[in-house]
């Protein structure tokens, strides 16, 4: 599906007389220097991307890693054209997970095309906020656009990172709770969300590192924007590396927890038996049938018995409370 | 034995009038640039392969290599001629394992010999799609073959690891069910297959990164072939650490649900424990010899103690339910 | 905020005749070699920044890092000038924690420009050490004033560092006491405090090995002083290595602990409770109803029982006491 | 103890008229290219060592190195002549463990010295098999006797390895079997001698690796089997990382059986305590002293309550065998 | 204090016709090539260390290290001038504890300053071997003199790690011993011990690792004899890994021993407990009120009775046995 398509020129929109998926027209109307197609497709046909395809000579494994989604994140030059892929993240709040799409991005000299798989990673506002002109970009050619859309992707990973804090947070403050909690099922699931984002994160920061250092012929005014991104990147990945280390603090935690609760419901339960063995032990005695046994015929020999009883049980309870068995 | 044996010229098998295992005629024939034999060989004996050794000038020690499995994976030059060596995998579902062939491959200038050892990796399918036509690259000499069948072998590996990945998503679940699950025995089998096919997939690294980079004479045209295989591996190394760091924590997971269960299963036993202790307690009141004891003589002292008992027990039963302890 | 501005000149504050805000014309004073301007911000509006920004042509990007706290520790350069992030950290001994402040440098030929952010971190003490003239270093530019704030701050780190040892060996000495003590939570609270600071104190030393190293045009006299925090630095990133490596081993030895514990309570309860189960056995046999039974006919058959469960609960306590049960 | 000495000329020992410990006539024997002289000693004395370091110019602190043993495999160049100490492994079956010897190597243009030091690591049969021309190395001069010994020790790792794969197969069985084995200690014991095989293998990557890249003017005929012992020190190099993560993995997976085992135990006690502890309820109840029981003076009063507590612990027991807890 | 001054010439120890601390007319005397000053301090006051420093031209931050103790080992370059810094190491048997010093070197063309801080570490020894004259280093210059002391401190190492080394076997003997040992906080203790080492070893490799390159100017007669320093450096690295690794062994270990005893212990006491819970269910059974109850009449039921108990106990404690519970 095509969302959008448009000729650049002179850092605007350019009008170009021609139906959106005219793209020879398109191309061709890219004469000058800094001019650029931008394409952008969504979960695109065999068919359709194929077209694409033949008008921008893009290259025929690019363009079947942009068919099938499921790429790593990754920069590869075919011949005069790069070919980028990022992945796209969003945190689903209800049940803490974390989603993943990806965009696909073929760059050459007079064109940008963009090819988005999954939900919830619209790229419109991207390209509104590079056409609004705040920060003067689009006069640097296509790799203005793939700017604008790789550091509105990596806003999306801050967002992850803010929701898996707060859940890394909620984690711990359960681990330490006197309550019992299932915390080790919550800990590994967010493990496996935290590998998921460090997957989407970790191998983008080779191209962009690429791109910050000016590598692949990009505008020496763009590096300082792609060095920002990069270092929102290694911001994100100190982040995931903390929560991972936190997570693993918090699991060990949590055992040393269990081992004490267990520890203290040992002695919780044995200083309860002691309560009532002792009374029986006692029970046991006046129910000896021996001839001669005083008390058995002192008039309050039965009121004694369970007032020795109940005097045991009372002296138990409170060495057991001080020794904090109980 | 010699499964197949050709002469490639121009992009097609070319017709040579002589034995499949003629090989000075065969090799005789690759004469013009581009031309090369391709050389199937199946566990061959030791005289077999000294036959191709003869013909074809193989060293020694790659000779020797390729007679005896249980290579690594590796890339190694003898004087103009290239020795590789390719580990095979597959997955058996009945015994949720993985086992594990091997392929060496000569490479010269005008041939590639390809020896196969271990059932259940026949190349014949690699050999038919690069025949096809489809990806019109015979014409790029001898390593064309090499990248048909590592880049065959490298799609095994792809079925291998989402064997593993189902495997460790049963494990995942079985850890957090309620059943007492015996789940460090078949975690502990699946880290075992995981380190076999990492012990295949990392040192083929290196070389598939060699020809990615055009060493070793690579045809240009070959290389983008080459990094694609790359990329797999690199994908598929990803997945290998990725369900290791998974099992580590489904592990240390099961070991919080074994201390958790140990826990519940104490805290049970205590509460129906004192289910019993606490009316023996009762009837070993009632068992004592007092002569005075009033309730021993009233009509109905006998259903009454045995109420008090119920009562008692109910009692305990609703206080143990509410503290979650039943 | 303005905190203070001035100007330095040959190793002294020169006076200039403006108001602390008149950006230009202190600037305008830095005619000759060696003269800078040192201007201190606290958390200042963007307002305030933006035409400090103007005066001294601050790049948009940095101005936006600086204004905005929470970056990570980083040095960039900007067309000619440097953008230097340094975190302040300080230790609040009340709740055990670590806090995080931020100083943000904008290092120009002539002007050095101080951004601060958080409380506890105020510069005025390493300003008035440089001006004091004790280490001679105010001749050799702006950089003589960065040394001074960042070895201010990295001082500062030296006294977290100190806290934090002392925290560690409390819970040393809290693990290996008699005591049950709830260690895991404080081992993983200081684990936590450990991260922070690594997280300051890692990302710091790439750039101060840079001036050490004296790239960016240092002096090469001012090398030794940053060589010198350099190693101030390993000497505290080692410091937090051990710490780590302690409070590992720490948490370990507390799980034996923990262990050790439950196994001693187990074998003591269970020695309290033959304590009592075996004189009840005894209670038992004579409660039986035989009508032969010598004992119970005895005068002092009664006695002689108690005496007897006396001495068999003596028995047992020794023997419990000599296998080190009780 | 001088083991053997001899002059190898042009691929064959050559005869010289000599007592075998006149070793300047016998370095005077290797006038031509090629020619070099094979010293073997067994722990020699110091004044034996002395003698040969005189005659062939050794370095003092090489021969220091040679005379005691412990040393690490190393790899060092002494003005124009080289030093290399190379641990001799074997395994010894009825211990499980694994013993070191020690060879070391002085290599100049024109002899090889060997000092070996330790039992059962005999360099006969390298000389032997180098002697048989078998593999016709010996007009390559001295390496090819460096090579013949050095190859020959590296065999022995092989079988070192196979002896260790074997026991880790044990303690795989062990742990997962249903018997309570000891596998701890010998967990502990095998991890303890891979230790040891690694100090031995890890550093002599290093020398061969240098060896086999044509380094310290190697003949290039010999590079392929040099490179031939470094695949096989790569592949017992990852065999050693192998058993090493399975025996850690094994580890763990004995923990578990640990935790699990006291939890059946735990469960099994409980089930059979609960058979003696609800009868002894019911004869409790039977012992009660009320006047109005009438269940007593049945006729059958007390075989039927035999019975009712025969009927209880039958139908706990089944209760308990469907549980799984007995 | 000043220990020791003297002036080397030619290998020797020249007379100077000055007071020791006359350190002018001692640096005027070395005016050869090869000639030195080697002037030993014992923690030297603030004053002495200024006059030694006006003399030979120390750099005041090098100076500044030297006073100050707990510096970590480092080489560092300040204009000509080589300041190097080691930590000394000795073993207290007594508490199995290792203590630390500290020499610092300034090394320059014509002098050797050594500065010694802590107790235990003289190096009188070192200057009197090199004296000596056996190793006849001294007609090195100035870092023969920095070799003597080097040596004779990392020998010290060698001594430190014998210690330790034996400390683990006892761990290691006492964790699998079948007595109940408090090995978690022994193991902590050597654990501390040995990063303190390796707070000492590693940080020295690198200094050694350039004189042993020849590197800073060292005569090539020497760096035979730093690389044999280095190669001690390596083998005490190696030591230490292993027993850092080893002692993780044994704690893991540990744990698994502390599991299996409390297994064990539960069992024994379960097994304990039917031997008194079943004869009690015995006797409550002789103990029901019923009329009927023929045995109770028997001439001999009381002693049938104790029989039976006895039999069945007899008959638990055999099959208990059997089983290995107790």
């Amino acid at each position: 599906m095509i969302v959008d398509s448009a000729l650049y020129r002179g850092g605007a929109r350019a009008e170009v007389d021609c139906a959106p998926h005219d793209y020879p027209t398109l191309r061709a109307g890219a004469k000058h220097e800094g001019d650029f197609v931008w394409l952008g497709l969504y979960q695109p046909s065999q068919h359709e991307l194929e077209e694409v395809a033949a008008a921008f000579d893009l290259h025929p494994l690019a363009v079947e890693d942009a068919l099938t989604a499921h790429q790593r994140p990754k920069l590869e030059r075919y011949a005069g054209a790069m070919f980028l892929v990022v992945k796209t993240l969003w945190y689903v709040d209800a049940e803490d997970a974390v989603e993943t799409g990806e965009v696909a991005f073929f760059i050459g000299p007079d064109h940008v095309i963009t090819v988005r798989h999954g939900r919830g990673s619209k790229l419109a506002p991207a390209r509104e906020l590079l056409e609004s002109g705040e920060e003067q970009l689009l006069t640097e050619g296509p790799y203005s656009a793939v700017y604008a859309v790789v550091d509105y992707i990596v806003d999306g990973y801050v967002n992850v990172m803010e929701g898996l804090t707060e859940d890394v947070d909620e984690v711990e403050t359960s681990v330490f709770s006197d309550e019992r909690t299932q915390d080790s099922a919550r800990i590994y699931r967010l493990r496996r969300e935290l590998a998921e984002v460090r997957r989407a994160v970790m191998p983008l920061r080779e191209p962009v590192r690429r791109f910050a250092n000016g590598e692949d012929g990009i505008d020496p005014d763009l590096r300082p924007y792609f060095r920002d991104v990069l270092d929102h990147l290694s911001s994100i990945s100190e982040t995931i590396e903390n929560l991972e280390s936190l997570l693993s603090s918090a699991f060990e935690a949590h055992m040393a927890q269990l081992s004490l609760q267990q520890n203290e419901d040992m002695r919780k339960i044995s200083a309860g038996a002691a309560l009532v063995v002792v009374p029986t032990l006692i029970a046991g005695v006046y129910g000896m049938n021996f001839t001669h046994m005083p008390e058995l015929d002192w008039t309050f020999g039965y009121p004694f018995s369970l007032l020795l009883m109940g005097v045991v049980v009372a002296g138990l309870w409170v060495f057991f409370r001080r020794s904090g068995w109980l």
